[in-house]
Order: C-alpha cells, then sequence, then structure tokens
C-alpha cells in the first residue's frame, strides 16, 4: 500500500531532504508540494539534484487538494506553520517540523518565540517527535512536532543520564557545534561561504538559544524538578552534522552502561566503545546518531558526545521515522540509508 | 534470492562505497571482506559510518572461502589486482575497479602503467565497463574492468558526438576538476588538508595523466581511426565530484540533441535543458551523470559539461550497476538513492 | 611623507582589502571611509578582523571632505562608480575598482553593461590599469581603472604570446576557475556555504561573462586585428584565489621563453619552469602571479596556467600597485607581503 | 642592523611561517635554513608560495655555519630539539618552538612526553614564552620556549581571571576547537582532506592531551595551589585557527573588566566588547588573539572565548615576538600584518 504525502514548505532544505529519503521509501509517495515563492516551478528546478525524480510541481498551500493525502509535513517557518496547520483537515495526520509544536507551556512559547501562540488547541494535542522517547504517543498522535535539531542531539547525550539519576542536575554544560545547513538556505551575510569557510565561532551565546527551551522542558520533565544547562552552540565550516560535547558530573563507566542499556534496542542510536568519540562524518547524509562517552582525569567527570545529521536524524529523517509509526509502518522503513563518507 | 558478495580491498574508499551501496541493495549480501593490512578488524572500527551494518571480519584473501560466493569487486591497486584475480576460480563473477582490465592492447598497458601485463588471458575476455555502451558484453561478461572514473566523465559528454560525427575529432579539450576522493585513503603530502583545502591546481598536466589510454582506446574505436585529445585535469578541494569541461567544434544544437536521443532511456544519464551548467554537488553520493551543452558566442564551438560523483558513478556505482548485469537483476537495483544536497 | 587616502564603499571585500594592505603601507594613511548603508559604524563591527587599527567612521560619500584627500579608491559597483567619480574634484587621483572605466570603446560598455555610459569624458581620459603593462601612463594617470580580476588573469597567461606573435590567434580557450569572493558579499543563493562548497560548476557559460570585454579589447590591440577567445568561468568552494588554464596552439618552449623575457623584471609576476603548474594557494593574500607553461603529447599545443588571488593581485593589490605608480613611490611598497599557506 | 637568522627545521609549517613572517619583518633576515631529509633543496620547492624570497638553500643542521647567527628559531619536533639545541653555542640566542623546554618540572615532561628530559641544565635555563606574562625574563633570556599553541589560547582566556582570584578554580572547562594545520605537514590518515572536511570531532578526550601539562604548570603557579582544568580539543575542517571556549564561574562583568584591565596596553590581544564572541577567521593569518566574554542564563556563570591563528600567534608569530624582545628591537616589529579576511 502506498501512503500520499504532501510536502508543505518543500523549496528548502528539510523539504528537500524528505522529497531525498522519500525517494527510496518502500511505501511513500510525494503526492504534492507546496513553496509559494516558487509555486509553479518544478521541483528539479529549484534543487536539481531531484531532477531524476518524477515529483508534481511545486504549488501554493491553497491549491493542494487534501482530499486524497494520507500525511503532511509541514516543513515552513515557525509562526507559519502554526496558522497553516491549523486550516488543514482536522483528521489529516501531520508531521511539523518548525518550533510551532514543540513546547507544551504555551508561556513558555510566548517567551521563547516572542509572541503568543495563535493555535492553542493544537499545541495541547501534539506530541513531542523525538522517536526514541515518545513512540506509543507517536504511533496514535494526529500531530507531531518534529524536535530543534541541536535539540535532539542534547538529548540523545543527556536522557537516560538525568532519568537514572546518574548525573550532577546543576552542571550540565553542552559545548555544541554544528554545520551551516542547520540555519536554512535564508539570505544572510553570515551564511555566505566566503564568510564561514575555514573559521569558527559561537553565537547565541549566553544562554539565549531557543532551543534550550526544549531542553528545559525535557529535562525538567524527567528529573521531576526545574532542570537547566548552559548550552553554547558554534557553527562550523560544514554543511550537515551537529556534535554536542556535553560535561557532566557522574561516574563515566556508570554513564557508559547507561547508555548502553536504554539504547540496547535502537535501530538508529549507535553507543561506541568506551572512550571513543564520534565524528559527524560517519553519520553524514543518514538517519543514525553516535553516542560516546569518556572519563577524564578528574575523577567523576565524564564526557558525553553525540553525533548526527542535522537534515536527517536531526530533522526530516526524524520527521519521516515518526511517519512511519504514526502510519503503521516499519519504523525503520526508508531509514536505513548508510552514511556518506568520504 | 540473495548474491552473495566478496570485496577484495575493502579497507579503501571504493570498497567502503561498495559496502555502502549493497547496505540498501535488494538482493546482495557482503559475504566476506578482505583488506590484507588490516585483516581481523571489524569494518566498523575502519569505517566507523559502517559500524551499524552486521558484515564480516577484513580477512586476507587467501583465507576467503570462494566456494559460496556469487560475485567478487575487486577494488585493489593496479598491478595487484591481475595477480590476484588470476588466483580466483576461473567461473567466479569478477568486477574489478583497478585499471588492469580496461585496456585491450596489451602494449598500451605496458606504456602507461610502465610494466608488461602478467595475465594476458584474462584481459582478452574482460569487457570494459562503461556499463550503457556495452550493456551486451557485459551481461554476458565473467569480468569487467571499471572504468577510470576521469575517464567515465569524459566519455559520456563525447561518445555520442564522436560516434555522430558530429565534431572535429582533431581539437578535442577536456578539462576536468576533481575531488580528492578519487586518489584513494593513500597518505601523500598533496593529500593532506592544510595542502589542498583553499586551493586549486592542474596535475598530470601535458597529457601524461594515464586515463588517456582509455580514452585513446575508445574513442579510436568509434571513430575507427585514431582519435587523441587534450586532458588537463585539476584538484578541487572537495571529497566527491568530477566535472568535466570539454571544448568542441560542431554545432551546439546538434550536440545537444545527440545526447539527447542517446540517452533518452538511461535511467542514470541526466541531459539539462540546452545551456544549463551541471554542478558536482547535484549528483553527490549518487549514481547519476549530468550532461549540459552550451554554445559559445563564436560559431561552430560547443562547450559540453558532464559531472558525477567519483567514487559511485564514476566507480562503485558503476561496479554495482555492472554487476546487476552480470548477475541478471534489475541494473538499477541499490542505485536510485537520491543524492545528497547540500 | 604621508599619503592621505579615501576608500568609498569600503564595507565591500575589496575595501577591506584595500584597509588590509594600506594597514603595513609605508606611506599611505587611511584619512576617510565610506559605506553608505553603514555609515556611522566603525569598520571593526563591519570587518572584526580590522578592528585593532586606529581608522575613521565609515561615512556617507557626500559627508566626505575631500580636501586634504590625496587619492581615492573607487570600491563601488560599475553604474554607481561613474556618477561617484564623476562628482569628485577634477584635480583629485582615483584609482576606480568597478568595471565603468575598463572599456575605452563607448558602445562595447553599452553593450557588455547593459546601458550607455554615463562620463564619456572621464572614460576616453581613464587609463586601464593593468600595471605591468601600462606603466607609464599609469603613471601620469588621474584617473585609472582596475581591471576584472578574471581579465587580469587571463592577460598574464597571453599577452606576451600574442604581442609575439606565438600563438593561433583564432583557437585560445581560458577555462577559468575563481574562488568565491570575487562576487562579493552580496546575498545571493549560489553565494552560500551550503550551496557552494563541496562542489563547483561551471557558470556565465558560451561567450557572456562581461571579461570578454576586456579580453577582446586587450588582445585585439596588441594583434593589431580582432582576436576573440573562449571564456569558461567555473565556481569553486574556496574564497579567494583565480586559476586560468589556458589552451593555445603554439611552440610549448618557445612560450615558456617568452614569458621568461617578458616577466624577467618584473616584481610580482613569477615563471615557474617549464612543466610546473601553479596553485591558487600559493599565492593567497599576496599580490603576486604565478605562471606556468607546459606542452601537450600534441605537438604545437600548450598549456599556460596563471594563479593570483583575485582581492589582492586581481583587485586591490593592483589597485595600490597603480596608486603607488601615480603618487611617485616605490611601485612594490606594502605590497610585498608574502602568501599566506596553509 | 640586521639580525641574521638560522630556522631550523624550515620545511614545516610552522618554519615556512617564520619565514612568511621574517620576509617583511624590518631588521630580521633569514641567513640559514635547515631541514634535513630536504637538504640541498630550495625553499620556494619545499613551499612554492615562498618562491619569490630569495632565500639560502636548505641545509643539514651540522652543516650551518653558526658563527655569524644573531638568533636561532628551532621548529624540530620535540625530542629532536632538545639534542639539537644542547649542541648549539651556548651563546647562541634560540627560541625553541617544540615542547621540550616548555615544563619546568623534569618529573612532569617525563610524564607528559614519555621519556626523560635529556638536557636538564637547558631546561632549568629556559624561559615559558608567552610573551605577555613574561616580558621582562624574556628580554634577558638566551633560550626561550615557545608555548603550545592551544595552551596560549586557554591561558589568554584564563590567566588574569585566575590570578585576580575571579572564578572557582575546581570548575573550569576549556572546550577547544583547532584547524588541522597544528598537527603539521606529517602524513596520517586523519589528516588526509578526504577524512576531515565536512566533519568534526573530539580527540585526546578525558584530559590526555599534552598541553594539559602547560595548563597545570601555570595555572597552579598562578593561584599557589594546584589548579586542574577540562579541556578536550576538537578538529575542525578548517586550516588555521583555534577557538577555545571556556566555561568558569564567576561573575561575568568582573571577568570582562579584568581582562580589559589586563590586557589594556596589549598591542595583540583584542578584548571584544561583553556579549561578543570572536571568530578564527577575524585573526587568520597575523598575530592577534580576541577575547569575548559573555555572561549565563544562570547567575555566576560565564563563558569566555579566545580565538587566535594556531601558526601566528599560537605558534611562529609569538616566537618573533619574543625573539624581538631579545634582540632589543621593537616588540612588534614584523608582526602588525593584518588578518586576512575572507
Amino acid at each position: 500500500m502506498t501512503q500520499k504525502i504532501a510536502i508543505l514548505g518543500a523549496s528548502g532544505y528539510t523539504g528537500a531532504e524528505l522529497v531525498r529519503l522519500i525517494a527510496t521509501h518502500p511505501s511513500m509517495q510525494v503526492a504534492a508540494l507546496s513553496g509559494d515563492r516558487k509555486a509553479g516551478m518544478r521541483m528539479g528546478e529549484v534543487f536539481p539534484h531531484l531532477r531524476h525524480l518524477d515529483l508534481p510541481e511545486l504549488q501554493r498551500i491553497e491549491d493542494i487538494d487534501m482530499s486524497g493525502i494520507d500525511l503532511v509535513f509541514c516543513a515552513l517557518p515557525h509562526a507559519t506553520s502554526q496558522a497553516v496547520i491549523a486550516e488543514l483537515p482536522r483528521d489529516l495526520k501531520v508531521v511539523d517540523l518548525s518550533a510551532d509544536f514543540r513546547l507544551r507551556d504555551p508561556e513558555a512559547y510566548a517567551k521563547w518565540y516572542g509572541k503568543p501562540h495563535g493555535a492553542l488547541d493544537l499545541q495541547q494535542q501534539a506530541v513531542y517527535g523525538l522517536t526514541e522517547f515518545y513512540r506509543g504517543d507517536i504511533r496514535a498522535a494526529r500531530l507531531v512536532a518534529g524536535t530543534g535539531c541541536n535539540a535532539a542531539t542534547g538529548q540523545y547525550a543527556l536522557r537516560p543520564l538525568i532519568a537514572g539519576g546518574l548525573i550532577d542536575l546543576d552542571d550540565i554544560i553542552i559545548d555544541l557545534k554544528t554545520g551551516v545547513s542547520g540555519a536554512g538556505r535564508s539570505l544572510k551575510e553570515n551564511l555566505l561561504h566566503a564568510e564561514l569557510s575555514e573559521g569558527a565561532h559561537a553565537y547565541a551565546i549566553g544562554g539565549t538559544h531557543r532551543h534550550l527551551a526544549e531542553f528545559d522542558q525535557e529535562f525538567s520533565a524527567i528529573a521531576g524538578r526545574p532542570v537547566k544547562v548552559q548550552f553554547t552552540p558554534h557553527l562550523l565550516p560544514a554543511n550537515r552534522g551537529i556534535i554536542a560535547t556535553v560535561y557532566v558530573k557522574g561516574d563515566p563507566q556508570a554513564i557508559h552502561g547507561a547508555f548502553e542499556t536504554a539504547y540496547a534496542d535502537e535501530p538508529f542510536l549507535e553507543v561506541l566503545p568506551f572512550g571513543q568519540a564520534p565524528s559527524t562524518r560517519h553519520v553524514r547524509g543518514s538517519n543514525f546518531c553516535h553516542v560516546g562517552v569518556s572519563g577524564d582525569r578528574i575523577e567523576g567527570r565524564a564526557i558525553v558526545i553525540a553525533a548526527l545529521d542535522n537534515l536527517t536524524k536531526g530533522s526530516s529523517g526524524q520527521a519521516i521515522q515518526n511517519a512511519n509509526l504514526m502510519l503503521g509502518v516499519e519504523e525503520t522503513a526508508g531509514l536505513m540509508l548508510a552514511p556518506v563518507f568520504p
């Protein structure tokens, strides 16, 4: 059986990545594509790497006939996303890749995103899309909220430790490095090749990055009390890949063991042998996340490093993984592509 | 039905790329891996991006039991390759990725590779592996010789033009730019990141690159008279991708039409609209080759540009395409992965 | 004695490069900086790499007092440049980095730049700024027109050959590869890191690049008859550097000899030993141009390769070299910085 | 007056960087160059970017006549360096760029570098070369030990804070990211472009990097009690540049103030306005170090970020700065080159 898929916002990188993954998915078929400013164009004009595929033309959202669609991926900017999803048929399954439905607390949304949420009823029913930790809810959900790509990486490096009471909750530092595609295809000076290549810098320093809202929500929920982490993202001269170096206080071997236990049956979460460090290049283009744990010369300190591809496991691959659950097909369907190295 | 595959020389980039592609191939299974200097290691130690796969350990070639193997990919250096293949059971199907069986003329081999061929009987039965042009022979072959990656790119840009008598055979210039993975994983100063990134240079200038031997053999055979092209490769600060800019004398529109006709039914050869130029980034990680044709302000001149991924269409993807034919499965099986962009 | 310098359009890459070079120039001093959209900002805010310098604030052009200025560098876009220069005091020395005064023939300007020239009297007095070939005129000039960066590279690879009658004038092909900074700091999708890195493509194919106007003008003037070259630029995933691979018909040794003779006393033009190929990485950040000559296996064919840094020798370094002549100081003053490698 | 300089180990990146900087130094002149494996070659063959310079041939160390030399830069590997320096005339001034004379405690040397020191008398007289903090001693020294490039970066981010008692000494984390040239020109698989580009990973995790020995020595000396930091270096896909993100517990504003005070008169240490983050691209190719301080949403936490060019301020530029002091010339002589951006 073929599931008919609509992708709203197909002219951005996450939209293109969805199309790439669906191209070899055994049961999904792209039935509609929207891209408001590029309506009327063929996908192969907007993204020449997809020109070999037989795809529908880009349309305006309001011109898409949703009647035969089984599931919608919404890859629009936040704020726009909630307005668009509010207008969709209420029985249509939706995976949203924006930030609009990640936060359960409307006040947190308003605080971090600068204005009140406009679709509070939808927000209440949305399920947080970190697949491995919300599988049951996702299977039953109508609306799933894809996580932030940095937020996913940090959580893969920390959730089992917080759940297991293995680390000091008041001293968690996430030093994260990300490739540039996470910022999307937007025209900003700091995303130019000449500005970015052969360099590195921190941004959103001082606890101001919006993905902190997800860390706060999730880690506090697991711990049963407020947890606040430090989080400093850095921009790398690379297109894909996030690596989070997480500094915690706890027993390194116990921490490594906790990951081995928690992720033993996970198809996409690979725990490296103790002392080994993952690399973004070894997950590129794939839905895998590599997690490594090391001790330090200072006793009682551990370093957890997680690496994933922001466009795949951090965004569009995660979205398809969730959609697979929602549609009742094999969770790994279409997602076992091996990483592309070199 | 599953075909059991052995990969000899699995510790190099083309070996790893074969494993990557076979990972999602519907009917191939990796049954044996060799890597002499890394015998005893797991593939995931040599190439951590493949660590999620259930693969046999690397062995020494002589320790592999070939009895249950359906097809061997030989990804060894030239000269070594001929010696190894000469020792394999004579009914075992082999796709060789080295240069050892590309040239039909033993004297040409000796001239370009610096010593006499050591397995002349095998050389005579080998079929040249440019799939689209040798399909019938490849289906029936026991030994197929994968082409040079540059040689493949140049031929996709020129064969229909030479066959159609559309261009001046004495004035063909191939200015080619290649990523660095084509040089393999060998430890050479000029392949270091610090030497290579943020720069570009020509190498093997003056008609000395060995892939010229393939151009000479193939173009002369098509034309029915000697054809010598000029060929200057350049090294780019990129890992994957070859782009060949080919300068010819002929009618641009007729040339474009010739490609559209010749490649109309080819699953992997994409002819762009007249005047458009392909880019390596739009074929990265895939088995596709994009071909574009433009005219010039000088009448009677045309520019043909071909782009492919040297590790996929230029090497390991081509090898699997040939193996599919040899094994009687769908030619495109396992190869429809969409390019990875960005 | 200190020369007071004004830089108009200091918020772009060529403006910043002028400031970088003047920072260690023995006799120039930056006295005024304009940047209309960034007026009121300090240069160190616009370009943090210059924050250690004691520089005037960015102003609007009309707010600059030109009375004490000895020389103006005009790093504005074409069309804007001619309008601004027309308003400057007529005795003020000007080096223009735009395309506005490069072409002596007003019709050629109108054809290539899409509208009639608006300051024809200035155009007639402007001197073409390829220093090594116009030294005398530049010394006496009030207005010097900096060359296109690609145009400079191609000319260094060809002028002595055309002047010496050493090559077939009807069969010259310039296959050029350029880093991305040549396109400036403008916000265009194709200049984003995610679009550009790990790839390469041709642009302005088919004889449409505007720098062809300079080739036509200069080569025809040298030859005393019309000369039309083929010219295909490619964009590289690098910030700085142009490499031009030029295919000509002529005797390679004679060609090499011509360069050795013509460039023997040139402080910035380095002729490599016969058969060696230059690399952009070996001129990065410097005012040097490396030129190499090779033969081909086909007799009577030669390959000339020239490499320079588009922002330095191709633009701002050239501008300072010309300004040195105009101001009567040592031609090499401030320009002997060695290339930065790696 | 001209100082005659010998560079031992000129065929590595730090050797080449010394030559680059001396090329425009007002009073230094390269009088001798050694490169054992490349003895007899010209520097322009080993490093084509230096081919325009008039330099002595590379010699074997034992063939260099030291009689007219004013100062030696020793850019040899550790262990080799101590053996070579032990043989030099005892009145010859030496700046060593290796790790051999950085540690005052012979046991620390033996522990971190795996064997006993072989020139203990020299080790006792050597001065640690972090210029800004050892100026007086360096002026009077005969032998100065250049610091580790990572060690320099971390110290610029921490020394005034430890000296001022502004931070918790038991909770200092240095998450450092470095370009690849710091690893030198050695042939290692992990330094290949194909391995390194488009990726990032941590190395020497768990408190094993040798530069920790310098942190321990210096920070403990300042604090007057043992100080142990956590330090995790990461390798970036860039050639030059180190950025250290340092997590401390203390008052952010007081910390920023301490830097402003401590570095107020430093020619090469630039303190950014509070809340701004430095970038490696803004110090590339220069002797400047940018330092930025931010607060965090968690009170009492601060983030200090320092960026410098590992080959310049982290190594060869530092070496020349020290040599300037030792030779009695202006400390900044030859070092005011502005960073190269883009």
